[in-house]
């Protein structure tokens, strides 16, 4: 009776929920312009390991498949995206602003906000090396929260830059083959005892304790902060150098969205990467580019969490859900008049619903009620008049047959 | 660089022509007081060997998960709405009306109108044995069809009834143990020579022959028909009692959707299935039930195929990636200025684009032609003016930069 741990149920109350997720994030990247694609959710198991090593395979829904395939249900969207843009590029007019909705897939250890999927939007800005993109795509991330409801009181997002890192460790003269691994001690320092971290580091230790502890500036963080606050989004951001990020591939600014709590996991997260979609292309193609992804688990903890915009959220589900008219069949021998109005009513547009077998009028009242429905139409004596009523004010009102139409169209619109 | 085959990959284009079949769908089962739901793409296999047979796993794509669970990617979604009807019916008034729009999987031979992914749309009505509930939902699918601008000259609806060839079997004194045999016979005897058949059938190949070759009545069929026609749906449906469907659940009223020129895959299919959830759920719950599901890629072709319905579609296709505005910044010291209205443009519900980065002002505009803006506003000599440009007339005029977002709106709504 149970969904495989780590999968939902969408009952109607979650999906609604889950599409008006949905939806703010489509209205959101398509008021920046940007237009939305998707790939597959099976791709080669390759196309993985090529991004995140060999590593990454204990974490996959991975397997082979009746024609010997070794395929795994899509962690992620970026290397799909690399793939994609390599075989296409030529059929479009750079910079590419792309974001997608896919679900992706993690075999991992449950916990809150970490399920073994989830809905993760994926915002890309591709051919476009200026700080321009970036503030372009920090500006669409925190417009994507504001979309929620939710304020600089809520959340935050943290800005840091991996290339003030990689100029601080070819500053100490740290071997370049070791910066990786460095920039991963890093990004683990404060999740574990200071004293750790600088047995790891040794020499390093000290510089990067002092940067950590607030004495790091970054002219190109600075600017970046600068042009948000144009942008009047100034007081939703923070420079915080602190922010690593694990992975590899980042190339310059990187970011993170947090509740100011600081209750739940990241919300989202992203950085500049202009190396890896030549990297994932075998060097087919080469295109500096910058994106970020959002999880739907961590949003709508957050968006539960905080009343002002759980009560918007749940005004935008209840306008999805809700149903215009319920037909109410009083008279059995008027139910042919009232199947005739509903198609035309449904042509219309409107969302009709009606007893689909005789009930008691009572209880038709109630179901109206129970969905949610504007108004009903009742189907009775007063043919060939239909009596109305507005559930919300009890007002009622007789409507002749032949102006039913026109007449609930005015009053619903 | 390619996908794996069977699967797709949705460019821009693609995608929004995906997007539109959903909204379409959507917005039809709404206006039928539908309601959305989903269940999780993967599930353990023996939910669908207790459905189809263990025969249905040479189809899946199935294997054994890190904690050693046998799970599959689902080849349809009716076996996880018996699971969660099971676990949830307390919460919820019958009938439910349910609608869902999963995307499914088979590892089958790649045909015209069968990939190895499809997203299909299920529309299914619990809890309601009546007639009046077959006539609803094949009222929906008719109306499905139509919301693409298809017509009853573009397809038809063939009804059949399941009963009506159990009734025959039953006269016959066809023992009930080959019922299932039976019909399958029946539903392939289309597809394969008539003596091939007859051998089979042995005595009953007459009277079944006699029905195949039209002189099969059903009353509940007529009084179908009847039905739909109140509602002006007539046209769309024939009585044809070769329809059986193979599949062994089905214990009322079956149909299936073809484009009438008959060049196509079935786009849609259903019927009752009074015992299916019972049985899914182990005997936990019971319900009768009647369900349909549509395929995006058989109904994509025929969309594709159908001027009028096309041209409808790429109609909403364009909407949907319209941009309103794109901002011309012919002098780079009014950047600053377009900024902070874009900011404002955009939280006002625009969708607007503008240059990243320094571009020859012949090049902006070009730029805004090709992403299909409506307006475009120039930053430049004229500030504190701004000049507006409808690109559809060629119109020109100087907005004030305190009235822009005023006269912006109305111009646009």
């Amino acid at each position: 009776m149970q969904p495989l741990p780590g999968f939902r149920d969408f009952l109607p109350d979650d999906c609604a929920f889950r599409n008006v997720i949905f939806s703010r994030w489509r209205e959101v990247c398509r008021s920046y312009g940007f237009v939305e694609w998707d790939g597959p959710i099976l791709e080669p198991t390759e196309l993985y390991k090529k991004k995140s090593g060999p590593e990454i395979v204990a974490q996959l829904f991975n397997f082979t498949d009746k024609g010997d395939r070794e395929v795994a249900m899509r962690p992620e969207l970026t290397p799909s995206l690399a793939r994609v843009v390599a075989a296409h590029e030529r059929e479009f007019r750079k910079p590419l602003k792309w974001f997608s909705t896919p679900q992706c897939f993690r075999y991992e250890k449950q916990q809150r906000g970490r399920l073994r999927e989830h809905y993760q939007l994926n915002c890309d800005i591709i051919g476009d090396a200026s700080p321009a993109a970036d503030v372009e795509l920090v500006a669409l991330l925190i417009d994507l929260l504001r979309a929620f409801g939710l304020t600089a009181n809520d959340v935050v997002v943290r800005l840091s830059d991996r290339e003030f890192w990689t100029d601080l460790l070819r500053t100490q003269n740290a071997p370049e083959d070791r910066w990786s691994e460095l920039l991963q001690m890093i990004d683990k320092s404060e999740r574990e005892p200071r004293e750790k971290t600088a047995e790891r580091l040794g020499p390093l230790a000290a510089p990067v304790f002092e940067v950590l502890d607030g004495s790091g500036r970054s002219d190109k963080l600075d600017q970046l902060v600068s042009d948000l606050a144009r942008r009047g989004l100034a007081e939703f951001v923070k420079v915080d150098l602190s922010i690593v990020r694990g992975l590899a591939y980042y190339t310059g600014v990187v970011f993170e969205a947090f509740d100011r709590a600081g209750k739940l996991r990241a919300i989202a997260g992203g950085g500049r990467y202009d190396n890896l979609i030549h990297q994932l292309s075998d060097g087919a193609v080469s295109f500096p580019a910058v994106g970020f992804a959002m999880g739907d688990v961590v949003l709508g903890e957050l968006i539960r969490e905080t009343p002002a915009s759980f009560a918007r959220l749940a005004k935008l589900v209840s306008v999805q859900s809700a149903i215009d008219i319920y037909l109410v069949v009083a008279k059995e021998a008027r139910r042919p008049d009232a199947l005739r109005d509903l198609q035309q009513l449904r042509d219309a547009g409107l969302r009709v619903d009606y007893p689909l077998t005789p009930m008691k009028v009572g209880r038709q009242f109630q179901t109206a009620e129970a969905i949610g429905a504007r108004v009903t139409l009742l189907y009775g004596d007063e043919w060939p008049a239909v009596k109305m009523k507005t559930l919300t004010n009890r007002e009622e009102v007789l409507i002749p047959n032949e102006e039913l139409l026109g007449r609930v169209k005015r009053l619903l619109s």
